[in-house]
């Protein structure tokens, strides 16, 4: 018989006990493993970076990863552009009442392998089980704690005319591949998510280029969204070139006849970044020699006409404005 | 007509905006707002302590607090009970589509509220809406990150016979206060949760009291299931005096009419404290001086005799051995 998860591997008795031996000491190793009721690390040297995010994407297993490899990378990449070295992650577990246990196993083995190629370690855990029906399968919520490296960090303040916009490849991958794997909207494509750590990618570049004025991750309201905040949050203009922005041919089609622009699909293991256009090269250079950054593009520039717009220049010399994502697209995409 | 939360609050887009400004924002005022990814803070200066916790209580509102207010203090409590100062707070909600923003407010302002009273800062935030009937309402992660006072950090491989077990007041509140709430065996009690958070309680204790071996509060399990632990752990044998233990007397009619034993009920506002015997006194007087440790009694003491085993020493002069709550009790206590 398969085994399942019941309302007892919640409540903190034998079987919690039982399950926390079975599978998550399994695959995390002896680190989440303590005799108090938190763990206790060392203090970092420099300044703390801390994010949380919860994941409920759906299905819980999809081409290029599952809902556990993508609670990792996206709080490693969350740290990551923000200038931080992804130190330590905690994870909370909400499971339904007659969860595979077998699906647990291989979303928790999925995490420690993850969490070791990105070098950050899993320090505390969390499992709650909820009645059938009060949740859908899984749910995780991961927090990560990352040391900042100052010489390194950004500088948005000094935005200026000129600076270049960047991508590190292809844009929608993650939310079409979610789409397809629903197979509701009768979508059949080979695209797999481009969930991924992109801390070593972002370590590479910042230490070795000058003049990184801010990077993001462009998941949920995807890139148009996230470089909306950019022009709000600092008051610059963003002209971005439709025709340099790459996007994966399938992804278009899907995203064509989806009714879908791909800049408002979210991605899970890109990141977009303004750059010193003194740098923009080698930058580039050294994205593309990662496997996570070969389609480097330049995609657009800060401008100081105007201020607080994200503007996009079509292949037609047409100019028009972006807004965040209005309204409903995708739900449940991470 | 009432504000619901929708799909499109959970996307990123301008809903997930408004609501950050309109909810968050407003309760937890400026600290968690950030332009990057993850909040940036000094780091500490002593030995870090991370703890995290799922929230999925029903129902969410409940004699004594909420799901919001259970998620502070029980993060408070996870750090307080290993010695640490609590300092930062992450909050990742996962709402359901439907859910009543007025509710929503309700919860963020007690977190506020306790938050401050705890004196943590609540520092980055996530929020995650799912389709009608993929949750319960409202689930809630919080991780909480502190800060550890060596000098004050309990020492449980010091643990001897003769050290004695303190209990800082009645035992099981909570999870009867949960069970009637929910109404559902048709139990009425005018239980409150006991839900509060002891750090400042335990910062009092341990400044002045030497000999302290080890502090825990009791939740999922109860005070049987949590001193189980430290007997495996620590290979100590512990002997309650089951006469000493405090247990309000509608608690333990509760407990009678449901077939529970008020050793494995959850509790949300209470620390149990093995502390040496000659500290024993002054520990009392001052626990007792807090609103948050009135009833503190001493329940049982420490013993070399055998090892590993929770003893229960009855009013009828018998003993049996307590284990790990087995089975399914009460899902959804915290």
């Amino acid at each position: 018989m398969k085994q399942k998860i019941g309302l007892a591997h919640g409540e903190g008795g034998e079987l919690t006990h039982q399950l926390i031996q079975d599978v998550f000491v399994k695959s995390f190793g002896h680190e989440i493993q303590t005799k108090l009721d938190s763990a206790i690390l060392p203090s970092l040297q420099n300044n703390m970076a801390v994010t949380t995010d919860s994941f409920v994407v759906k299905p819980i297993f999809f081409p290029g990863g599952n809902i556990g490899k993508l609670a990792i990378t996206g709080t490693v990449n969350d740290l990551a552009v923000s200038g931080a070295i992804p130190r330590f992650i905690t994870a909370g577990f909400i499971l339904e009442e007659g969860f595979a246990v077998q699906n647990l196993k291989s979303i928790v083995q999925s995490m420690a392998e993850e969490a070791s190629q990105a070098g950050v370690h899993i320090i505390a855990g969390d499992t709650k089980v909820v009645e059938k029906g009060s949740v859908d399968g899984i749910f995780i919520n991961t927090t990560g704690i990352g040391e900042m490296n100052e010489k390194n960090r950004p500088k948005p303040e000094w935005m200026k005319n000129g600076d270049a916009v960047i991508i590190s490849g292809t844009i929608g991958d993650h939310g079409i591949s979610i789409v397809s794997a629903r197979n509701e909207l009768g979508l059949m494509t080979d695209v797999k998510s481009d969930c991924a750590s992109l801390n070593h990618l972002i370590g590479e570049l910042t230490n070795e280029v000058d003049g990184i004025r801010i990077m993001r991750d462009p998941t949920r309201g995807g890139l148009a969204t996230t470089l909306v905040e950019i022009c709000e949050d600092f008051q610059v203009t963003i002209e971005l070139e439709e025709a340099s922005i790459p996007v994966r041919r399938d992804v278009q089609g899907a995203c064509d006849i989806l009714g879908f622009d791909p800049l408002y699909i979210a991605n899970e293991g890109k990141v977009v970044i303004i750059v010193d256009s003194n740098f923009v090269e080698k930058a580039i250079d050294i994205m593309r020699q990662n496997e996570f950054g070969r389609n480097t593009s330049v995609i657009g520039q800060v401008s100081t006409k105007g201020s607080g717009k994200l503007l996009l220049k079509t292949p037609f010399g047409t100019t028009r404005r972006l807004q965040r994502l209005s309204g409903m697209l995708l739900p449940r995409i991470c």
